[in-house]
């Protein structure tokens, strides 16, 4: 099960987009993408958690939870939609309305997600005319693809695509997707939106499982600066078009489908957090050991969310206490003279913590190895068997450059 | 009850302390202090709920605990002996046992602190001498407190101490204290450590609840960068001699002492915050109707917190999407359409969100407000009448150098 060579969005059978400049908020830049498939697809989606939900957040959970079925996805950057109480939620359905004037989709059938400042509604006569020019430039082809992975991105430095192919009841099937913004945790104007593409046939209930379960242990598990957006979207759109028997049941061709589902999900997860605002470098945090699973992930998290650790990471700082002090106050009980710790990277790999002491390595080791642009810390605890990954970024002068001065 | 002029932790009647340049880490600056009370005190002490606890937290920890009687307190800066297993808490007992060659003080009766890199072992030969050093120049004198307050900073920028007076019984009290560092959740070079002395007869149990439950309002409520310190501690030394009756259940003594207590944890608990490691500005969040005061302290530590509301009061920038998302994500239910914010300094007020929406505000005096060194953000929720407020700082380039640089 290998990624695809300049995998996109598009990659699966039977979904066309386009991308446009439509002037939201960004100048000189395409600024909107559009998804469609070319027949009714069961949609999965997961949402952020923030009590206060950005209006897109409420219109494409209406349609996940009631027909589970749509066929195009708009998606606008620069302005977030969100705090914009009946106006905003009356913008979504404009939105919807216009796709279905332009390309005959169901209303009802149209999801929505937008990215960027808080508290502004989008101007509504921009967002229709760029569903508009859109419409009329659908193309299946990769170029379509990455363009609008482009369109999406707000303080990404890169876009972020990616597909996989594998084989189900003699059928090729793919899974592509686009994503931008670095994480669940996370800031205003760089919302995480994920956007998930399959021909595959599969049930709407498993399709939904699948996303929900695979989800807690990727994209939750980012932590760029513990901020949970208002505006957080991951939709899964899969339309049988790779003429699979259809899954049912929680069979080997689920299982399949699950294993590519979680490759392209971590290969994002790590893309967001490597393009964490201001990042300089990838941190990934391995919890081993740990008694249980939910303990892993609570600590990984902990270490990964520090923002001591991440000023560290930044300045190739070996400072191990750091790590130790962010494990100690996660609430999970361990005995912290038990705890071992290394660092990894493609520089290499140093004990620098055993029975939660000093290990007596070489500074000069660390400091090469946390030099890297992905680092690896590894926390062994020896309470038990389970373990977790978490993933961020180090925190840097640019972190707070973009978030002091962004919106003048 | 108002603050003395030049109070320090020496104050009180019966207290007396020194400083002195023991070459612990820094260079060229005094870096221990030595408090005595000549009588010995009733000791109350709050201590870092950090699973990982420095030696010296352990080692007051159970004086605290068992005798609830000290005499003698020993601080250092540079270092925090974190993370040094044994031969850490060996190393308290063996700076007790200096305290106690040098002024016949017994060796349980001394209560030792350190801040500083975790992971390191102070030297034991410049402890002992340090301490000699000190015992020869101990002195009441209002200087001796304010070195006193000098020589236990890190990262601080300036010394925080005060004292308040009251009477008791007829009797003149004083309650005094210094700290540094900042805050509970907080960097690991720069400890919250605050040491309280007063002359008050109070028994052991009542000192110990007053400080338990006074932290909770003051300490408890300051969050610098998230990370809580190996290291915080927060001790309180009553030693009876401003011979008022001594206070032994909750009359109106008791809560005169509390209500200076809770003065004096306020000042310190801003002091600290304001202070913050790069902190151009006190940041003070008001939570108002809340449901209840738990949800009050949850939602005002959550705001208080967020990197992005931290940067965007930095940059002055009135951008308040990022404050109701802070809200959103706390995990406390209300409704986002019924919150009202405003922005307060000493250059004005205004109300910029009304029923979870942009209210319509000047921007120019909401940047102005934003710009001065101490700003408050009031959090109305129309869901019950409970408030809390909350104290932390901006996140500036500075916080990122000092984190990313400091060890080198």
């Amino acid at each position: 099960m290998d990624f695809l060579e300049n995998g996109t969005v598009l990659s699966p059978k039977g979904f066309r987009g386009a991308s446009t400049a439509a002037g939201i908020r960004y100048k000189d830049r395409e600024d909107m993408a559009l998804l469609v498939s070319d027949q009714p697809a069961a949609v999965a989606g997961t949402f952020t958690s923030n009590r206060v939900k950005a209006a897109p957040v409420l219109w494409d959970r209406e349609i996940v939870n009631t027909t589970g079925s749509a066929q195009a996805v708009v998606v606008n950057a620069g302005i977030a939609n969100a705090c914009t109480g009946k106006e905003g939620y009356d913008l979504c359905a404009k939105t919807a309305d216009a796709v279905e004037k332009a390309l005959q989709i169901p209303f009802e059938m149209t999801l929505v997600a937008s990215t960027g400042v808080i508290g502004m509604l989008p101007p509504a006569d921009r967002l229709e005319a760029g569903v508009r020019a859109m419409a009329e430039s659908l193309s299946g082809a990769e170029e379509a693809g990455h363009k609008a992975a482009r369109a999406i991105m707000t303080t990404d430095t890169k876009p972020k695509e990616a597909a996989v192919s594998f084989e189900i009841g003699g059928k090729t099937v793919t899974l592509g997707g686009m994503c931008k913004g670095v994480g669940m945790i996370h800031p205003d104007m760089c919302t995480m939106l994920c956007f998930l593409t399959t021909d595959l046939a599969i049930s709407r209930e498993l399709l939904q499982e699948a996303l929900s379960e695979d989800v807690k242990e990727t994209y939750n598990m980012i932590s760029v600066d513990g901020d949970t957006s208002t505006n957080d979207t991951c939709l899964l759109l899969a339309n049988g078009e790779a003429k699979n028997p259809e899954i049912t049941e929680k069979n080997e061709d689920y299982q399949r489908f699950v294993e590519a589902l979680h490759k392209i999900n971590t290969c994002f997860a790590r893309k967001m957090a490597g393009d964490g605002e201001g990042a300089t470098a990838l941190l990934e945090v391995e919890v081993q050991g740990a008694k249980t699973h939910e303990d892993a992930k609570t600590l990984a998290r902990s270490v990964v969310s520090s923002s001591l650790v991440k000023a560290m990471i930044y300045g190739h700082d070996p400072n191990w206490g750091r790590i130790l002090c962010a494990l100690g106050y996660a609430g999970v009980e361990f005995d912290p003279y038990k705890v071992e710790l290394i660092y990894k990277s493609k520089a290499g790999e140093v004990l620098v913590v055993r029975n939660g002491v000093d290990a007596g390595y070489s500074e000069e080791l660390a400091v090469k190895i946390l030099s890297e642009p992905e680092v690896t810390v590894v926390c062994r605890l020896s309470e038990g068997e389970e373990s977790a990954t978490a993933w961020g970024c180090d925190l840097t002068y640019d972190y707070v450059k973009i978030n002091a001065d962004y919106r003048s």
